[in-house]
């Protein structure tokens, strides 16, 4: 008798992101840039740091399970109640239980071909079965083709990210309504916001928008510059954000985390001059690009997806090459994404080194076949 | 068609533990101590909070999610492998992904009638069921019962305390030896050890003791003192270990949090005097105890279980009257435990307010009719 379950042995033991330190370990390169993760090098607000370096000396005591005043704070920026409000150790930890919560093994799930791995790999952790429909030709989801599959599969989550990762691109709330809508109401959609600070107007539908079968993910990660602390949050209607605490780990986000997320919110003076950052980093990045003869895709993100003009081994091959002069980025996983690389935005000098990299990794490799 | 899963549907939605900030709001008291969930109020070393500080100023970017000059300082400190430990976000976090990793719905786990609750929140989390053995007469886990219990049942865990929550019991290492060659080979034992480093002399197998059925958590929670930071690992043969990379949450453990923990494993003569701390407050409130005219339970841990002398209705009106003076503790939740309070040790300051509130207390509900 194994130890184990089946699925558990049936699953891979690679993770869905290989970190730049384990890439720095494997390569015995050392980064000078940091560009591949999607995080915000501007980095949270100087009174985050301070609520955490302040919280890290009362660090003997476990965090307030229920976060009563973190999701009381998250409530009043949105004009929410605390009740349509589950706090979790970053979007990834709250997918997981998601996932745990709605699906049984063998069951249908349905995402977009290349979008977020790890949705895919608690998907693959509970033994629940991925469906996919393409991108669009223009890098978009395409979210018609995800109401169709889910309207023959009537899967038990659909997942849909707006702004877009890897690709950066977006819809407007419109059409994001249009799905809300049109979802099967037996299937869940996950709607992944990690990027929504960063949106453009009109791009999301309003916060108050519910629905049973809406859940939508937002985090500290990307604007507010917190991807280390681990906290994000969930939001949707109570009786199906209740769920997550049959299943959370309920002391999981540290006293740390609470009390930086809630210093976050109290500083958006900070949080609007830091998407401002972000946006000029994403023109300049962009230029870099067409600089070098490559195409940047447009972002509502904190990252400029390129098409490199190849295929995904030429992207892989300039990817290599980029990382070999100590720039970390990263690239999509599946075709036809995998023609780009994704580059995170940066200070000027994480930019200059980056032109550098991606002008002598060109060199390096040459142009791609045509 | 229902939203959520049939199991998700049938769990409450109610937490293991109430935390002190959820006790305050509901009671509208304000806890003058917090003695109820075996935190260290002697807190982490300040290189500890120093580490965690700086940590908070790099908090832009994701922790390493293979942690591994964590996992290299934890297997230096055993003299064990780096392929014999994972990290997770405290014990219970490493708990939940052992019960997805090894249960299948129906599956059987066994455990001691009143041990650990979040243990058994994650087992019926994922739908297996819970078979007990009781504690000892003498308020220990039973050893003899566990194997008798697993020999029959065949479980895929058995769950063992050592040094023991909620009683602060501990067996003798040549016991816990027999427990582990005498569980069969197909179940896992599940041998928590949070309070390892509170453990007198020889009560601890030594850690390289492996087996392929046998997994051994520890955390710095306890004596370490960084409870609300969320940091703990796991020990065992590679096979085992490597299973939880296939389902944890990758980048989880926070960078702050890797970073205290690597500071915290640095300063090994804070974790003395600590030690030496918590002895001496044992002893103290054990003192505190006899002098009310109850019975302190012997400890291997942070906090001392005290036999109120009448049964779990008396506990839990003596326990209410305590907390409304203002004194945060807790108490076991099932007969006949349930005729303890659990009081965890602290400064000197600490306990005086508790000796307070437990006289007032007495004096308030009586003594327990006999």
């Amino acid at each position: 008798m194994p130890l184990f379950t089946d699925l558990a042995r049936s699953l891979p033991a690679t993770v869905p992101f290989v970190g730049p330190e384990a890439l720095e370990r494997r390569m015995g390169v050392k980064f000078r840039a940091r560009l591949g993760a999607n995080e915000s090098v501007f980095g949270p607000s100087p009174q985050v740091v301070e609520a955490m370096a302040l919280a890290a000396g009362d660090s003997w005591a476990y965090g307030d399970p229920e976060q009563y005043e973190l999701k009381q704070a998250i409530a009043a920026h949105h004009g929410i109640g605390m009740e349509n409000v589950a706090v979790g150790e970053g979007i990834d930890g709250l997918l997981g239980h998601l996932v745990h919560l709605a699906t049984d093994p063998g069951d249908t799930v349905v995402t977009s071909f290349g979008a977020y791995p790890t949705f895919n790999y608690h998907v693959a952790g509970h033994g629940a079965r991925l469906d996919f429909v393409p991108y669009r030709g223009d890098d978009h989801e395409d979210p018609e083709a995800l109401i169709e599959r889910a309207r023959a599969l009537r899967p038990k989550l659909v997942y849909f990210a707006n702004p877009d990762n890897p690709t950066g691109s977006w819809h407007d709330a419109a059409t994001v309504e249009r799905l809300i809508d049109a979802i099967p109401e037996e299937t869940i959609l996950v709607l992944d916001e990690a990027y929504a600070d960063l949106a453009p107007e009109g791009s999301l539908p309003k916060i108050a928008l519910m629905r049973p079968n809406l859940l939508r993910f937002r985090t500290f990660s990307k604007a507010y510059g917190m991807a280390g602390v681990r906290v994000a949050y969930v939001v949707g209607e109570p009786a199906s954000v209740t769920q997550f605490d049959k299943v959370r780990n309920h002391f999981g986000v540290s006293r740390i985390a609470q009390a930086g997320a809630l210093a976050a919110l109290a500083d958006q003076a900070y949080l609007a001059e830091a998407i401002k950052k972000i946006a000029r980093a994403r023109e300049e990045l962009s230029a870099i690009a067409r600089r070098a003869g490559l195409t940047p895709l447009a972002s509502a993100t904190n990252f400029v997806a390129i098409d490199c003009g190849g295929d995904g081994t030429y992207a892989r091959t300039l990817l290599s090459a980029i990382l070999q002069r100590g720039v970390f980025i990263r690239m999509p996983g599946v075709a036809p994404l995998d023609r780009m690389i994704r580059v995170s935005v940066g200070r000027p000098e994480d930019l200059a080194l980056f032109e550098d990299a991606l002008i002598g990794a060109i060199d390096e490799v040459g142009r791609p076949e045509r």
